[in-house]
């Protein structure tokens, strides 16, 4: 089967992927302007055709989503497997960092969880087969293209899987409204998958009874929740923070010099500033 | 002006805030579930008048948004005061923390992140009145009822506003990719705003230059990028994690019970987990 990307950015950066094989260009302008012309010349050099179509056609292709002249039929190999998530892993050198996402549901939510995870340092995203939004359209399109560049698994069973990472020695963290511990009060510096469940439901039982620890993030109103996006990015900042500080001890911060008393208004004090 | 929300959560949520002034709430079914009744019931004990209509009439006044069957006119009293959040700060008594937006476009991105504020202890947001997005209905909608509850100023001038602020002793600390600073280097335990540029563009020069400190979120992967309204998740998230810390000082955390030889796996080791 094949798969649609569109916008210049998820096409540039499919181009530029190694696992991703494109099988064609679709451009919708006759006068290509300056970053549509480096995808002409990203397709040339990979020997990928390109058509020249309407933008009308564009739009039908797409489904009427936001394709900026330009979209690309991608054979689906987009599903990594276990195996090379490892590899993945264990040629980077470092702790490893698995994101499981046990049934999102919004392809926006998932795209912008791949985008996160990719600048966070994860080494690949497991998800399930059933109940949960797959590597589409609109999910690369929010991944910004980062969906090219990190690998994602689909496996049949989360639960069996966690067993098969345990068995790799890697700790499966788990977030859970409930859980009493914070996300900050635990160690994320170690081998670890991090589960993160569906949009408002949170994981399913059997795969938060196969987490290792459960954990929440502090939340300052009850009025309030926070996205399965954003709260994924906490998450995975946290984790970031964590193994930064780890690698490079803290000196003791600079304070900063604007006295308690407030001259200077006007006055930057840091050279960061201007 | 009469703005529009929709959505069960929006509208349940404007029903129950102090400062909105609903003027009328549109249900576009015959048959109302328990949600909608429980709404029903919140604008019978407010004397807000409901009018029963058509799920058609409903989208077209909703223009195609996700509406649940029920919207709510809104009059347009959506934007408060300078002295407003002040006084929000004041009588909660701790460390403020406001959240200035410089010409933020997308209406998502404002909506989430009008909802990880709330959640994570902002005391009012300050956007532009130009070239910005305001509180739109998307906005209210993606804010998951979090705009009903947190005064949003829109000043002329974000860098005369700073300078207010600055006058009443808070440091105002910006979001700028270049800067050298991480996010988790900053004390960020004092009087604070927060400033957060446009998508893509950042922080215009003049604000950039008025803030006492710049600061980046670390980044894994030069093919990456944070998208605003998550980037704002993690530098919130930082500054709650730094203000609980200092609250709670942590006690010696509880070290994993799994031992590095990994046996165990079926056997959960933590209470929290079933």
């Amino acid at each position: 089967m094949t798969q649609i990307i569109y916008g210049i950015h998820p096409v540039q950066e499919a181009l530029k992927s190694s696992h991703l094989q494109i099988e064609k260009i679709l451009i919708g302008t006759q006068t290509p302007h300056p970053r549509l012309q480096s995808i002409l010349d990203l397709a040339h050099k990979r020997n990928i055709p390109v058509t020249f179509t309407t933008r009308e056609s564009l739009e039908r292709v797409t489904k009427g989503g936001v394709h900026q002249n330009v979209a690309g039929f991608v054979k689906e190999t987009l599903y990594a497997g276990l195996g090379d998530i490892f590899s993945h892993w264990k040629n980077e050198g470092g702790k490893s960092l698995f994101l499981i996402l046990d049934g999102i549901q919004d392809p926006q939510n998932f795209g912008s969880l791949i985008r996160t995870a990719l600048g966070c340092g994860v080494h690949g995203i497991i998800i399930p087969k059933d109940r949960s939004v797959g590597i589409t359209s609109v999910a690369i399109k929010a991944s910004a293209g980062a969906a090219a560049h990190l690998p994602i698994v689909r496996v049949v069973n989360i639960a069996a899987t966690i067993d098969l990472l345990k068995k790799e020695g890697i700790w499966v963290y788990g977030a859970s409204g409930e859980a009493k511990d914070l996300i900050y009060q635990l160690d994320l510096d170690m081998d670890l998958a991090i589960v993160i469940g569906a949009e408002g439901k949170g994981m399913r039982p059997l795969v938060k009874k196969k987490c290792d620890r459960l954990f929440s993030i502090p939340m300052k109103s009850p009025l309030s929740s926070f996205n399965a996006s954003v709260s994924g990015g906490m998450i995975l900042y946290e984790t970031m923070r964590q193994r930064s500080l780890h690698d490079n001890p803290p000196s003791s911060p600079p304070s900063p010099a604007r006295g308690e008393g407030l001259g200077g208004i006007d006055k930057p004090v840091f050279k960061t500033m201007g």
